[in-house]
């Protein structure tokens, strides 16, 4: 018989609606060596996780996460609940003997980070961060690129990540806006995409950086009800307060190999949806990826003969040579954001495929260097300074 | 109670899995007035549907047909199959008093087109043929500018459906290339489609045509098993047989408004994948889409100020705005192929909502008049002739 | 002392300005081995032609062509006159011995156009066309990679000319509308591009065609000063009359080595200002070009490792290696739409640096394949029958 | 009689080309107050500048600019010299009571350039530097927009200059790459490209910086004729020297109105020609700018209703709305590099058309503004702190 992958989800918002989509789908498309049960739900409103659990088949569900993580039914609790509990829920969860998928950022600090690390390290069990992009077929193909040397010494990453939704001042105090739930703003909420992107296609780490963050609109009309979330647009009467988190971050940094990297992050970048976008400048070629156009990867080839020299559009759909499409369909057949979640929800069953599962990175350890680098350019930020990244 | 929508699907292949894929999902992102119950599925060989089934979660098996139409337990009958057996299926099916939902092309000529229209009037079936395009919010948006008079006299229309997966002469000789299983090349799979779009998008029918059809490549190997369809790369050995099908189909035409229409549907176009592409040129205003960036429609306003007038990107994922798109994720966060399916499945379930079916299009009788243009411009090519299309 | 290269201009409107700009220049930016003298211009209003002749550094003026190609200290007569005096005025540079340039559609008609190559051959005369896109780098290196054999077999070319200045229905009656000024419309102004780039690029020749014209706008208002061109826009009163020539022009044609091609030239594409585009899909590979990004060639190599296949963009700007470039700028730093005369006048200039000149593609010979192609478009036009395209 | 605009100018490399193309051209495309006279021509190898007055039509040479700059036939001197020159040329030639037109950036530190600005103010004398880019009609469209108050509160500003022409390490030591000659690298050539434009675009000051620079290739093959310029691509033998300026630099800045921007310029963005790229987002609007396709501004207009929202490509061709393009073609006909330059002439030509030369920016103290950021920016580039810039 097939063994199980039993997962206890914690959260049931934006994000508990993308991983239970991808739990449910994952063993459809692919061939996976356990089956995944859908074991049980939590959230803290009893008829709100029950409608939750019922609308994706979670078997059972509960309302306290300490119970969840206690269940000696579950394998792996999937952590999706807002930024400033995720130590919380995970510490709990690995305390208990559980592997750990925790969304990101992992922390709202790097002590946070590397607590939840080590407790991983020391109880030997599987942790991941659900840093989604890296499971883009187009961004593997980018860190193939890379390890299969044409991409050569790197110059420059050039990392944005460019929204829009808040440039309204009307727009609700939400919960990613109040720094004591979130931690902070296009900071961890997207600057940590990018971080974690330029380090997974470059294979290199940030060494040091300088950064600026800055809130645009100081006050915003008070939501009685902050689940409500990104749809919220009634412009706000009556109360306002303060914004606690950054609206828009930039750095720059140097890389461990002496390249040269800008990162930026916003949400006030008018025009721009959820341009995640990362180009990358090598001595042999370079790589160009919108998360707008997911589907494809810009790749410039220096050596080619100069006269056919030039970007080239890989549509990074052919199910025999991209990452994760042969499960889906003909080349050209796009595919959209809830894939990559159903991606990592594969591999993370692929890595529970033997006894001990495999590690999968990022994991807890990876996740905090990630951490590290955010908190170096939160610190810069504050000293205006350049700040070293701390080790590993 | 929910009141049920109980399908029972037959074919298991390609379509088969993107259209269990709709079904499954459907109920968990839209609000619907039915719940889907996926009851039955039906092929002819039986450890393959029942994998299918236990894969997709339909509820039991069928190996005939007959017997699946036959149940009282099933309101509507997914039509998968090969082409050349859509009308037989169908015809069953309505005799049985089910609906029916019928893969695109509707049937093998008009003859057959008609009698499955004729049979569901007279029945006063519910029908829908999956033309799953018109389900793309980009091309959603198209009809609704044409609606909104943003367009106007319509002027031009140029329709490409540009494939290039049989290119390598050592291609096998799928049922795709079969005439007597296919009914046509190019021309029925991704003609049908261009034609349909245009009529969806303009609101337009086609009045005459002029087609030329090609079969570049003359001969291949003969597969031992035709179902290992698109993704078959292995060269064949030994035996060769006659393609009976075009490769490709280019036609001219006048619509029923006096513009000019050109169609061009390939198998042979270099480059391209999954091109499907049509830009409409109206006295008001234009518009373009390449399915390969799906989520983006171009839009040209002549009437803006002539300083900022130009071609507009549409991100079609506003979910207050979009069509479908409220049901998944924040704007920028893009959907691909497989969800033109569910969308078609929503408005299905939807259909459904009252005692009595509201008609869905394109029904048979639309279906029709897309067939009334196939064979059109099929005669066209044999007589290198001007050919009218049969009125509706 | 350097030879020169005598020239005499007859005409002195758009293709007036386009030339003289293109004599004027050439010899700064290219090393020619004779000197470009601009001996002369004519025109019928000496007033006009005086100050068209002062502005651009014309030696001296005439404002009868028979004088002008009369004349000793000329050696190439430039006609720019509007179509309809194309032969009249080359015939008499011919009968006078003199080497000449024509502007494009070379004439009204294929008999036009036969007597004047029949001409120009018996007297061994120096002959050329300004098609002028023939001299865009880009299209120049979409020839190369033909003859490199990068594309290999053809199965299909897809060209469209789409512009839109005259959708607003009270654009004036420029001679540009007038079939006995004309010719036709954007038939000869913009489908003549299409044929004469296809047969360049692809070096193969147009077999049979199919047509169809349309004139959307029958009635314009009269303008009593033709010359008034392009930009014209005040709206007219009173009169009108009616346009006698094409507004917009489909095709369907099978070439010389079994392709099959579509050709579209309009005026009422409305979006499109001066897309001129073409895609030529082979066996092994593809090539797009859009005038309005003229310094680009998007190429397909399908041999290329797939995961890294895909269309590229190259700039066609690197002086080293793209044809005409090394007469300009840094890679990078784009040319535009006067460039491509400069750069016929040069390949004149260069022809002539032999004591007999050489031929020059396209001269008239090859532009009266071109017309017979244009001719029998026309014809199926009327007849709406495939017609056989007459040998060369 | 027409007045003159009696022109001299000093230094013949790539700079003298594009300039010498603009005072040729210019009065025969624009029509102009003045008659641009091309009086001289200076350089100091009297072979080289007897060759280039021949070519381009300076009336007459000189080898020494001092003899240039006092001459009374010579009301503005044309300064094309290396940056080390910049101040002594034109220093001379203001004393010397002549308008000066001055190659960017104006001078190799902030002290010169506010030299310079003092003396011609003293002077009362008309300067302008050949900061080209705001000459190019797209942008010129973008600063409109901003003026037309489409985008609003700026909130970020990204400006890349992106080339890749010395990756190569045996690219040889040209005088671009010599800190005595060209002050700095990447900084002074491209960024102050994009300090320039990101002022003139938002009409905003940069208020603090912080920044970094890198060489990432330390040393190179020294050339003996440092003339061979950009196209140098022989690799050199034997002695190697050290390069002495900076091969990128990437920067963070405050501006004036709060926002936050990016300024990233480099010659090793592997992939980048000549990508000169800019993108402001602000509250009512954003524009996008990228030089490789300079015709083209992308707008977005916050405003406009939801389901036609988006990027809108506007070709900034129309002669009748696009500054400058009234003297060129029909739209869509597109100009290139080389048209800035013949922009910037007939602005300067214009501005002499009253008896006292009027304003034109960027004049010596708009152009001391910005050197004014690229030493603030130098200066932090070696402090490692933020730096504010000095005031006007």
């Amino acid at each position: 018989m097939t063994r199980q992958l039993r997962v206890g989800i914690v959260g049931y918002n934006f994000m508990g609606k993308a991983h239970s989509n991808a739990w449910m789908k994952v063993g459809r498309f692919f061939d996976l060596p356990v089956q995944v049960a859908m074991r049980a739900a939590c959230g803290r409103t009893r008829a709100k996780v029950e409608a939750f659990a019922a609308n994706w088949g979670w078997e059972s569900v509960e309302t306290d996460y300490r119970e969840l993580v206690r269940r000696e039914d579950i394998d792996l609790v999937d952590v999706c609940v807002p930024n400033h509990l995720h130590r919380e829920v995970t510490v709990a969860a690995l305390a208990a003997g559980k592997a750990v998928a925790c969304e990101k950022p992992l922390a709202m600090n790097l002590r946070q980070a590397r607590e939840m690390a080590a407790l991983a390290a020391r109880k030997g069990l599987f942790t991941t961060v659900w840093y989604n992009y890296r499971r883009v077929p187009a961004l593997c193909l980018a860190r193939r690129l890379v390890e299969e040397g044409r991409i050569g010494r790197v110059f420059h990453v050039r990392a944005q990540y460019l929204q829009s939704w808040i440039v309204d001042p009307n727009f609700p105090l939400v919960w990613r806006l109040q720094g004591d739930v979130a931690g902070s703003g296009a900071h961890g909420d997207l600057n940590a995409h990018l971080i974690d992107a330029a380090r997974f296609i470059t294979g290199e780490e940030i060494a040091e950086v300088t950064a600026a963050m800055e809130t645009f609109v100081k006050e915003r009309p008070v939501l009685e009800d902050f689940g409500a979330g990104l749809s919220a647009k009634a412009a706000g009467r009556g109360r306002k307060a303060r914004v606690t988190v950054d609206d828009a971050v930039v750095s720059l940094a140097r890389l461990s190999g002496g390249g040269l990297a800008t990162f930026e992050a916003t949400r006030f970048a008018q025009g721009n949806l959820n341009g995640n976008k990362i180009e990358v400048n090598g001595e042999k070629g370079a790589i160009r990826f919108n998360f707008e156009r997911m589907n494809e990867l810009e790749y410039f080839e220096a050596s080619r003969p100069a006269h056919v020299r030039g970007w080239t559009t890989v549509m990074a759909t052919d199910p025999g040579e991209h990452k994760y499409f042969g499960a889906w369909w003909p080349p050209g057949h796009i595919i959209g954001y809830e894939h990559t979640f159903i991606h990592q929800a594969a591999d993370i069953a692929r890595a529970f495929g033997s006894a001990r599962p495999k590690p999968l990175q990022p994991d807890f350890a990876d996740a905090a260097r990630t951490q590290a680098v955010l908190e170096a350019m939160s610190q810069s930020a504050r000293s205006r300074k350049w700040v070293k990244v701390a080790a590993g």
